[in-house]
């Protein structure tokens, strides 16, 4: 896993859902705190705990200006079985409107797929937050605890 | 929805998971308590209580000679989405190892599938206690609670 | 713990919430499936299991006749703490509308009471179905699963 | 309520709990931030969720140095059922073990103690957040969502 303290790598999408821009930076959200959901649809543990986190984030972003929720579909395995055409209409049932990026197949063709590599996650679901400079500050493999998650990201937004 | 007392009309399945024979008939079942549960992959109401649910009755099931779990794929929406292969993955993914069917698309190209029609489901999740005779005792739609759902199954049980 | 098929014995009672009557007798019960529920209202997995449970059978069973619920409250440590007074507030506060009896005092002055005693309970919460004929059927200590305690008391409804 | 910003007053205790000083003051923590948790303990909303709340921010705090956790037993209904003798077996049995203040009776004789009503608390449970100054960053009423506590404090750390 990625250490913290490092700036955060970009986000290597196929598509993106979610937003009407073609594609989105990490960038473009420079002076605000970003939490980064890894997902897979089919994953038990993201469906029952991550998902609905990350929607309640994105609930209360709404009213702190400076925080925002970006997706990020890390298909690794059952490729067959979570194409665009399934996320599409797991976004819809799941309610979640934050912008959620479909993660770049390998070049190589491998099962793992080019943003997962670059920030080294371990599997689904993982928790990433990046400060106002673009820079790691928690990245974490499976259930984030709520506390600690609000605790990670309060005091980023309080530096 | 179908009432209580019918005899339980068979299932029309595309085909099945969990099970080594072609086609599994309701009629196989008779002398066992039947809990017919009707879900879709991407119903988070079915993900999140119905099929947590159906797969404790089966590790119940396994101690009770004369009980048996049957699930099937109702599909009604999304339908490029919840195709046999992205079903497959999700059974993998969520342990369910009881017998599932694919229910039956509609003859005349409508989105209801046979079965769902056949019972008069009027979404997903949906519930059926089916007893000894093959006669329905009772049929729920929406989350159905354990205790509620017990004490049915329970009382086909003790008759 | 007393075995299944044993006469149900006696509750001895120093005192009685929830009813009109000066005491209530198990024989009177007779024709209806009994749940008897055991707790203290200082124990952590009564209060978030076990108590929610009864109160959510007791809801179930007013519409079917021929189910009752009786608590009874074995206090076993912290006497001091656990008194009539303290009980009368946390019903009142945890809307337990069912008959609770406080369970007597052990004769000889020893910590665990009378009928606590009588029928073995390893503990709190403790858990017991009696059917019709005042016979045990099922007796458990510690969490019951809901799905596994509607099937027995359904079960002794059905037969 | 007592408005964001506000010096907080000082605790008012008739004793204190989990700790070996004879009092404990506010004054005391500056330079910490500081979660005050208000309860009584047969209040079913504290005792479902913040109780296990404020003990999991306690056990989390144990790793951040500048952050304390205080309870405070504010009974005002049931006063004969919740004494201190019954609220150290509380403590003990829900293994709660942050120092815990019970909130001083009323001069008057009211009902309300007295760092209730400094407070202005509406009922239990109450949190408040303290920043390092000894400031009220955060003071709500009811269950306080774990991200939205977990930002306040966070925040707070981060300044």
């Amino acid at each position: 896993m990625i250490e913290a303290g490092t700036l955060a790598p970009p986000i290597q999408a196929e598509r993106w859902f979610n937003t009407d821009k073609a594609a989105l930076s990490l960038e473009a959200f420079r002076g605000k705190v970003v939490v980064l959901h890894a997902f897979q649809m089919l994953c038990p543990g993201c469906v029952s705990h991550a998902v609905p986190q990350a929607r309640r984030l994105h609930e209360i972003a709404k009213s702190i200006d400076q925080l925002a929720i970006v997706g990020i579909h890390t298909v690794f395995e059952h490729h067959a079985a979570m194409t665009p055409v399934s996320l599409e209409a797991f976004l819809h049932e799941y309610k979640i409107t934050f912008p959620v990026a479909v993660d770049a197949a390998a070049a190589d063709g491998g099962r793992i797929p080019q943003t997962m590599t670059a920030y080294g996650f371990q599997g689904t679901p993982s928790t990433v937050v990046i400060d106002r400079e673009g820079r790691i500050v928690r990245s974490s493999f499976g259930a984030e605890d709520d506390l600690v998650l609000g605790l990670f990201v309060g005091n980023a937004l309080g530096r």
